[in-house]
């Protein structure tokens, strides 16, 4: 039997400023990323976001960001390690003691924006973020992207790495993403993003942008939580995975 | 024999620009509150204070302000308590994780300039400080102004309170603090700030502007860290408090 | 001939925070007032506002807030008149250059939020505001809340002054604006919002909530535009003002 | 005979953080270029800077940055073209109405930081840029790297430009600035600093890290004021200058 998780960014909403449907897009996942203050996520909103997911018994992870309110975390910045190692254990043993607090428990820790994407072809960002990680908890997985270096650097250091793969973005024919500015990075019909989906979790393979089929392995689906149409989505694809008889769970820690 | 806590406010850098002596302090302290992010102190900032602070012994508290870089956390802002709540567990927890991933353990809370100010003398901010302090661990201490409410709004919590009295501060006849825009509101001379701590350390009493005596009972005495003769006073008062047989160190938590 | 503005904060958007109905209100109002940065309204923003207002011949008007993006500019905050005046010149400064260099002309200041109220209720805050927007342009305009001693100060210092009454909020008996946390502080029903209006613009008289009816003149009228229904209640109040005989226009300068 | 332009980066001092000998420095030069608000300068700070600069006859410029005071504007960051076009007008912006409230005239732009050397690397930043003091104001110069394409761009575009060179900077053999990462990046002997600025104002050339003697044409030479002994540097180049004949003026506009 097959086993999947599907995580979603949350708390990504700052003072008034309100993103996403985080209330609504709880009842079909199994994990979810809350932002830590940098690129989004005010304090009261990290509690609220904390509180809804420990409800929904949705499993909670770290989603720390470059310290980019503007550019929600979206531009790529040079930090030296040293700095960014501290603003990663910042973010993340403040989203920590936050878990804690309402008696839950911190999962995993997976980084935003730019930081993901620069980490993915960097493999010194990738330590830094890997021993960031495991400073604050070494029970904490690392949330990154599937067949990329990063995992290696996770075991290297003991720390549980968690595959990732996304519904609805392209993949090159080295499984990479394709950039957000050309043209097919996005798949924007729902049904393509399922098949997608499905062809990962039930023959670990995908279809490139080029047409050609690679092997890809996953253990967690990134689906987006901030378009209008990120809830029916979500629905859609917990249907089609349950309709295939795929288990959808959290992957356990250690 | 006399026991007193020195503590000074440490780790307010922030980047490149630099506030303190902290390392020069250290010596001569036994707590300090380190500044959590909200009025200065970032990251990379408060991870090498905490290392200062446990290779010198020092106890180590959280520091947490209004969200204020700009006016230092030294303006008064009205803050629904809700979401001042969530902002003090934030900032507190994250200096809890980072003191703990360097191997060390909180020690207390004290909150910071216009929101110390606030509480003492505003009952249901000081309910949310304690609140804020009790549900991120039971075991802190909350550092407040001596001979004020807010020790009882503590005590009634369970959260052990730690009075505090001002070296170079004048009080007014009901103890509390002249405030900084009257023209005596320092104590200049330091041999005056000395004998301030002195009447409060050895005989629980202190002058007041108004030139009466009143009792004064304090666990722990702050001194500021930014002036240029900073350093200079905190040997001098060191060395005075020992002269007259007072052992300093930091109040023991439960 | 009755003339009236119908004024509108626009440009509150920071970033991929999305706030309000900028593009769909401008053909409904006759000014606008632009956030400066300090509660909302980043850069690419502001621009896009200014290019907006001015394709639909709407006058630009300057909303300069508090420095607190995380409470949107709503909180009250303490801050020295020197600095006050100084953030106010900054923001004014900014948002009038960024308007002449796509060739149009800044019209008015409009405080926000926290700012504004306190203004209102405080005579010193008022004064820093006269001086601020003095100090950039004499021949720009205030707006401040109708029936205020606002005015007077304004006055004092030949700036002129627009007065401004709101269309959803309910009025006291000494012509203040229910506070907020009220119950029935806003009007609900838009046929009453566009009642309130057609009685302060065609009889110069307002029904406080007491039920008492007070003289109140106004030369502008501001709609919010962040609510679903914002849009469609600013074409209600258009067409209910234009079937009365009203002309909708911003106040001339000077 | 020779003249030179002495400038300086002054007004970064943030609130209560405190950075420079502003003052101090004023009498040792002839234009200034003072932070917008994003890696420093709060709006008080730049009134008082640029009072102090009125004050000493010293030309005033911009000195707009990357949005990141945390990082002093000192971290590369990639921002979408657009968006860093309406960045730079809004602080370019900002400082001209600031100065033109005390009736002074601003007179340059100078990048800051990461994006000055990122404009010297890169011909669509140095566009951006180029773009950017246009469209405020066409009588503005514009400062960057001596011997860089940047001041063809300007040329293009009408845009006067005024070449820079650094006291205390080794040169590469490409004229390029050494990394301040490497060893010999800075220049700390005083008197080879100003042997440098000789060489440049006198002969029109400098000697690169290797040695070798390559022509430099500059009409400005940047002095740091945030050292300890940069007032005593600004007064020994001053002095060496007006030795050897040099008057020391700023660039005339236009």
């Amino acid at each position: 039997m097959h086993t999947i998780d599907l995580n979603c960014d949350l708390g990504e909403s700052y003072g008034r400023f309100g993103i996403g449907n985080d209330a609504e897009i709880m009842p079909f996942i199994s994990s979810c990323n809350i932002a830590c203050g940098y690129h989004g996520g005010d304090p009261l909103t990290i509690k609220k976001t904390i509180a809804l997911a420990l409800k929904h018994q949705v499993k909670i992870g770290a989603h720390p960001s470059f310290p980019d309110l503007q550019g929600f975390g979206r531009r790529n910045m040079f930090i030296p390690p040293e700095e960014l190692l501290a603003m990663m254990q910042y973010q993340i043993g403040a989203m920590k003691s936050m878990v804690e607090m309402q008696g839950g428990q911190l999962h995993h820790v997976k980084p935003h924006g730019a930081l993901y994407n620069m980490a993915a072809d960097d493999l010194d960002i990738a330590q830094v973020i890997v021993n960031a990680v495991q400073s604050v908890d070494e029970k904490l997985s690392l949330v990154g992207p599937a067949e990329n270096p990063m995992a290696e650097i996770a075991h290297q250091h003991r720390v549980s790495f968690i595959a990732e793969c996304f519904a609805d973005r392209r993949y090159t024919s080295d499984l990479k993403l394709v950039n957000r500015n050309q043209p097919d990075a996005m798949i924007d019909d729902p049904q393509e993003a399922v098949q997608q989906v499905l062809d990962i979790v039930l023959h670990q393979q995908v279809k490139t942008i080029d047409g050609s089929i690679k092997k890809m392995k996953a253990q967690t689906v990134c689906i987006h939580g901030d378009q209008p149409q990120a809830v029916a989505f979500a629905k859609q694809l917990h249907s089609a995975l349950v309709g295939h008889g795929v288990e959808i769970a959290a992957v356990n820690n250690g």
